[in-house]
């Protein structure tokens, strides 16, 4: 097994022996059913390998990790009502097996069980998880009403896009990862080199998110090559695009916005965007925010075989096909 | 002034001047408009009075104050969405003026917002006021989802019920108090006493609105007398009135029930709760529970001018008629 398999082992662990109340059945089954559907479980693996760096045992950064798996998949059940998805990791969501007021409810006590999980730690360090907890918890909201607001918005930025992936997603690697620099009661300055380094990451794994929507290999792709596309969707390769079409009063942009949702607008989109230069642009950005986290991760004074597992996750999800 | 107005002043301006992020509006906005539709603020007076007890200046116990109003506040907006309820204080709701989606986020950043309000505190009390808010914003989501199922449920106990409006509202008063003692570094037996004292008080003030629904003065009632009644809904008034007709074969609550929603009704269950005694074995259970309260509050080793308040908002809190 690869590290990430094995902390993966203890996180799965962890999370199955967690044991949420017997009653109101209809608060706790819905958080029983989706706490056991899976998921990678990378955000407390980040929180595990960064406790690692400062000799922080499993046993002792679990508490820590289980706070950001909770509170991720809080986040996960309230977007669910709030995107009106059927579907999460190949199941229904909450919303759809039970309702819509159970999955507000059963999201909210998700919320504060992660909460409750800091008070594991001494007083000292309590304090100081709770401020990063609190703050990105914040930040997460407003990625998510950034990211609805985008959707009937007429004029959307690259900056604005990214500032919004940036606090719905990637504050929560930097959350998960400064976790572990708290715990090992690290001075500020090595707190907020692993918080840049998870969310420098974060942006580039969810602009390659944009890319793969496009250019995945179908054969490879969990879901419809496209998908974006279809609906419009306003992710950086279309309004880099836009961008570059606006700038040469060139008409194609908005010509593909009003093709019919079918194969046609996915290989015109797959073509124009190259032709643009957006594809290349967008995978620069993407490159330049790699980058950038590597460089934080290079800075941080650890030792190297230490570090090594966090090299090796971070190369793991750039290197996705799918 | 009164104390709890004096208090009220000082809970408004604190609640006032809180500030939220400017942007997004779409998550902020609906905060700031909630936030100052008023409310009489009971809760945070609650955590005040309680800070008072042992010298805790206004001033240090306000933080936990804005905690439990913010959480307050928090479920309002959410159970908002689950009751779909249009009208909140004479205003429309939340989810009503936005949409259910903002009315979710909105109420979420909330939640993390009373939570923050704690790191205000040292490290040492950080822990136990945590622990406590933590397990209680549990119980209000458990009352929350017990009071859904009751509506589809065939059998609903008195116990349960009490035992639902305990979760749902009475904790919080408990916890309201209970940071009082929290913070003056009270020994555990302190906390537990202003603790029972207020699920105590909490639990006779619910019943009392039971009852005020049915037999309040229409002159003075803000709202349709009889409102519970004619939705059929399942108060411990009804609760008990089925109870003993059931154990006297008597048909006549099956048949309220089934009676058309009008001031008919109203005079009949009126009379006929009466008749069956369970008007009077309400108010006997809600002033057992208010007595039960006072001796919790005589009990209480603190300086009998510095409890008059708590024993003053207690009797001001029974003595509605409206």
């Amino acid at each position: 097994m690869t590290h990430l398999e094995t902390l993966g082992v203890t996180i799965e662990n962890a999370v199955s022996t967690h044991r949420f109340p017997v009653e109101p059945a209809n608060l706790y089954d819905p958080l029983r059913y989706f706490m056991t559907l899976g998921g990678k479980r990378i955000r407390p693996a980040l929180t595990l390998m960064s406790c690692n760096l400062f000799d922080i045992p499993n046993e002792e950064g679990l508490p820590a990790a289980l706070c950001i798996e909770f509170f991720h998949n809080f986040s996960l059940i309230h977007d669910d009502i709030m995107d009106a998805a059927p579907v999460r990791r190949g199941k229904p969501t909450i919303h759809t097996k039970w309702n819509n007021d159970i999955a507000i409810l059963s999201g909210d006590v998700l919320f504060t069980e992660a909460s409750q999980q800091l008070t594991a730690y001494s007083d000292e360090r309590l304090s100081p998880l709770l401020k990063r907890f609190n703050a990105t918890a914040k930040e997460v909201c407003e990625g998510q009403q950034m990211d609805m607001d985008f959707e009937t918005s007429a004029l959307v930025t690259e900056e604005a896009y990214i500032e919004m992936i940036r606090l719905k997603t990637s504050v929560l690697l930097g959350c998960a990862l400064e976790f572990g620099a708290i715990l090992g009661r690290q001075p500020q300055a090595t707190c907020l080199l692993l918080r840049d380094f998870g969310i420098r990451l974060g942006i580039a794994f969810q602009i390659q998110d944009d890319l793969l929507d496009l250019y995945a290999d179908p054969e490879k792709f969990g879901k419809q090559v496209g998908g974006d596309v279809l609906s419009n969707k306003k992710t950086l390769l279309l309004l880099t695009a836009q961008r570059v079409a606006e700038a040469n009063n060139d008409p194609r942009v908005s010509e593909l916005l009003a093709m019919p949702a079918d194969e046609q607008k996915t290989a015109t989109a797959k073509q124009l965007f190259e032709e643009l230069g957006a594809a290349k642009q967008v995978k620069e950005t993407m490159n330049s925010y790699y980058q950038q986290a590597m460089l934080a991760l290079d800075e941080l004074d650890a030792p190297e075989e230490k570090k090594k597992p966090l090299y090796e996750l971070s190369a793991f999800l750039m290197s996705r096909d799918a």
